[in-house]
């Protein structure tokens, strides 16, 4: 027989009754009933019952193991009675009565994280004892969900003419927009190489190299600053590329991989296959978003023209300045004083003075509909009606009103709209619902009234060349964004592969020739030796799998993650070097004052 | 019709006769033939050859375009002439009449690098331009045949129940010998984290955390010595670990992978499916090596006792000191002066003093068989007789001897071995040979005469405890390694998880367990708190496609490799950092003397 197992604790059922197995795993649970010991014998794949009792030898030897010890039993498969049988289990018909057992890995002293019962526990310990945590259901659950959806998405790329290459990990900077990880090299003293914030570069000049249809899962690397969605050091894309494309056939690519990905992996909640495509300017009037979240029915309205000149002087007064604009939330079903005020309220909370509203109501005595709410005193019945018309709305509905210039208020209205969807139930949360938001500009204003790139400086500009001799801040890019439930999934562009446009396009953001050249020179001299046409996008690999898991928590989806400081606490990453190491790299550190 | 292309460069047969196609590629390469212009077009998928003369409204944009422009064209499919078929490529049956043609993409000046034909040119250009390398033939083929591999490799693993889990690549020290890449830390100023020279920490605490079968193609990244066959930076392997496992588990488990993989993409070499153990001592003694070339028939034989008190008197006195072997190696056919002259040159070359010989040949006048070389003479005909029959050798056949403490000529005679095995034809080079290398030692003695680990300190010594209580240069460690063709193509251990024995392991090799508890804290934590016994291995990813597409420049495989000196030539790397970043990593690059 096998050393350790002759079967998994997946493995046996009531067509073993009588057998002799082996089985070895960790102990999930003991439990003694009055001389007669149980333990729940716990592995990868499933569990098995497994008692025994002051006749058998190994009585003495099992009375002493403990929670998460690994034991090897040998023992006779036996039918539990039909009273005992469980069905949630696989092995739920039978138990293994144990004749011998041997202590493979024992634990030292208390455990500082049980394993059976799943309770919460600080994330600090269960990142420091992150090997207890992953024995837990949901971890190990979320571990091979992550596994299979890596697999399925390879798999979907192949079998739709992908092919997968690796592109360098240790390379030169690849300015994404954030801090690059350096690394020192030991063989050149005083210069770096960094770790890729995407393999954009290499993607590209794979189709420059002459292939077609790259993919690649691809570790992605960036010193960023802690923030709870994220990890602080590195994250997985679907990177892929294709060559003699448009925006559309890039689409066409990418849609039936995520599709066919959720459909499998989504627990059966709802998988839209109509994807949408929104312009931006459009995402963020409806949905205050460039990554909106289409389980919600509300879409935003301009109402200025109910308001200009209207008795509402705060609103009346706002759109006399130039660029301001009044726009609507309506909330169906919102129709309570008690519900506008939390939303004004939540408003106030997010920034804004307040959200001006207006609700409908029977009128008092049966006298047909009302509309309450010192804003609709304010500019009178017949505006009230006007907008009530436009937005389309009823009795029980109610209206939010935000005022101003857009950008000063669509983030916090966008932020509102998903409030007041979820409040009101009208989000549908057994769905998943994608949109392309499309026709992203290439330019926008920096604080400091700079023109600079608003996304990807290597996106082409819709209308090339013509179009960047005009106005900047009207130029769009070949540019997208694949949102889902509110997040952004997927991003993408078709490539800017001309390089009088990309000199053009860098030098309208304030960049010279000579830096274009500097800072991208392996990229414009390849687009000098005949680079076709080609475009692509990422898709995030870990925010899929958080959606398909159902966790906000990125930690919850990573086998090793960094905690928010970017520090591994079980194996104690950052630490400092050795002397000799610095000496090596010929670096010193500067203390700190 | 698509803007760039209907059908790909592979599509078109005599099937599409007629049909008005739009195809896009680059020029693959330019004819002139008396008003007629050809152009083989090509893409990632194929070439088709497309021409036009001066009736078509093409012909002028045609005469202008040169090698590797890339180029888009409408034109209409024809069947070729019966005798201008080209049997070779799918799309020989046909050409296409180009009516219109669009410069996608032109090439600036001189090609640094030309992509058709195929020919030699120096690495640092062919690196520098990488882009126009990669569309050369041989390269394109190559990087499919590696992607394709770790697909097949990935599927193979996945169909014998093997998970893929992703481990950090920012991380802490992980010492497996070599140098560590260290990656400063901006949120920890002075603190490091290192790239992972292997995953082999992680994968163990996968075990620990209740996974099995885990596998990864993973990036390991070693800051290396330059070397020609091996990449200074990174490279990858395929990386799996098991629970309740013995070593011939993991045999079985790998072998049908690797075995399968080379039937698949062997080109037809013959794939042995016998693999035998051979203890590391009897490797030395046979084959000189640990990674022996068993397509080579040789082995060698210890013959210490002719020549004990012999005539040879170098040898007989040689063999009076401690620890002093003669050893013969078998050269079948070899029997000529000529050869044994050219082998023992060889030897002197390597730096010993020569390689004594024999050989035999049909005695003078048809009386029988002869012993030639000095050698026989010396030790007279008996002994020579004796050696002849105990290597099993006859008339037209040599041997050559090596004497001494078999430490300072085991690794020359291995590669005479080679030698021999080639020149004399010997070694059939037609098939994969695979054997696995078991019984390493645990320990050897340094240059200083200090114990220090010979392989990897995480394996279980065999005998566990008692075995370290005795010599532990007897110490023999569950360790492997798996040879093919002359190489190591995959190494592995079944692990020691078992903290008394792992801190009296690294007692021996003189790190007290303050030591082991500072540099692995993360696994020591973990062995505390119910570990299964567990083992696993690695497998060379950029050797094994080396082997499989028969080259032995590692630069040939991957399709952005770093240059012999660690530095990417196209992107620039590395580079001088910028001051801010070095002010934001609290670094100073200490100048050179």
């Amino acid at each position: 027989m096998h050393a350790y197992r002759s079967h998994t604790c997946a493995d046996l059922n009531a067509s073993h009754a009588g057998e002799t197995v082996r089985l070895a795993g960790w102990v999930h649970r003991v439990r003694d009933h009055g001389g007669v010991l149980f333990i729940d014998l716990r592995d990868h794949y499933g569990i098995t019952q497994v008692l025994c009792d002051g006749d058998s030898a190994a009585f003495k030897a099992m009375e002493a193991v403990r929670s998460e010890w690994v034991v090897r039993i040998d023992g006779t498969v036996k039918r539990r009675d039909e009273s005992l049988i469980n069905p949630k289990i696989p092995t739920g018909e039978i138990e293994v009565y144990v004749r011998d057992l041997e202590v493979l890995g024992a634990v030292e002293g208390e455990l500082p994280l049980p394993v059976f019962g799943d309770q919460d526990y600080p994330e600090e310990t269960r990142l420091a004892y992150r090997f207890l945590d992953l024995r837990r259901e949901s971890l190990h659950r979320n571990m091979m969900l992550r596994s299979n959806v890596v697999r399925s998405l390879r798999n979907r790329m192949w079998d739709t003419g992908f092919t997968e290459f690796q592109t360098p990990i240790i390379t030169a900077s690849s300015p994404e927009g954030a801090r690059d990880f350096l690394v020192p090299s030991r063989l050149h003293p005083g210069k770096f190489y960094a770790l890729p914030q995407a393999p954009q570069q290499f993607k590209q000049l794979i189709m420059v190299g002459g292939f077609d249809r790259y993919f690649q899962i691809a570790p992605c690397f960036r010193d960023e600053d802690p923030r709870a969605d994220r990890s602080p050091t590195d994250f997985y894309q679907l990177d892929l590329e294709m060559s003699f494309v448009e925006q559309e056939d890039v689409f066409a690519a990418i849609q039936p991989v995520i599709q066919g990905l959720f459909e499998e992996f989504g627990g059966g909640r709802r998988v839209d296959a109509d994807w949408p495509r929104i312009p931006y300017a459009e995402a963020l009037l409806k949905y205050g978003s460039d990554k909106p979240d289409l389980r919600n029915p509300i879409e935003m309205q301009v109402v200025s023209e109910h308001f200009a000149g209207s008795g509402f002087a705060i609103f009346a007064k706002l759109l006399e300045q130039d660029g301001t604009e009044i726009r609507a939330i309506p909330a169906p079903t919102g129709g309570s004083r008690k519900f506008c005020d939390r939303m004004n309220k939540f408003a106030q909370e997010q920034g804004l003075p307040g959200m001006g509203y207006i609700f409908w109501r029977e009128a008092e005595g049966g006298a047909g509909m009302e509309a309450a709410g010192p804003l609709a005193k304010n500019i009178g019945p017949e505006r009230t009606e006007a907008i009530r018309q436009q937005l389309g709305l009823n009795v029980g509905d109610a209206a939010f009103f935000l005022g101003g210039k857009p950008e000063t208020f669509e983030a916090i209205a966008g932020r509102a709209r998903n409030v007041i969807g979820e409040e009101l139930g009208l989000t549908d949360k057994e769905q998943f619902k994608f949109a392309w938001i499309v026709d992203f500009p290439m330019y926008e204003k920096d604080d400091e009234g700079k023109i600079d790139f608003s996304h990807n400086p290597f996106s082409m500009p819709q209308g090339g060349m013509e179009a960047l001799a005009g106005d900047p801040l009207d130029v769009l890019g070949y540019q997208y964004d694949l949102a889902c439930n509110g997040y952004e999934l997927v991003s993408g562009a078709i490539r800017n592969h001309k390089l009088e446009i990309m000199y053009k396009a860098f030098e309208i953001a304030g960049y010279p020739a000579s830096e274009v050249e500097k800072r991208f020179g392996g990229m414009v001299k390849a687009f000098k030796y005949g680079a076709p046409p080609h475009g692509g996008c990422a898709a995030g690999i870990d925010r899929i799998v958080m959606l398909l898991a159902d966790t906000a928590n990125i930690r919850e989806v990573i086998m090793f993650p960094m905690n928010q400081r970017a520090e591994d606490l079980m194996m104690g990453a950052p630490s400092e070097p050795m002397n000799e190491q610095l000496r090596e790299l010929h670096l010193r550190v500067i203390p700190q004052e």
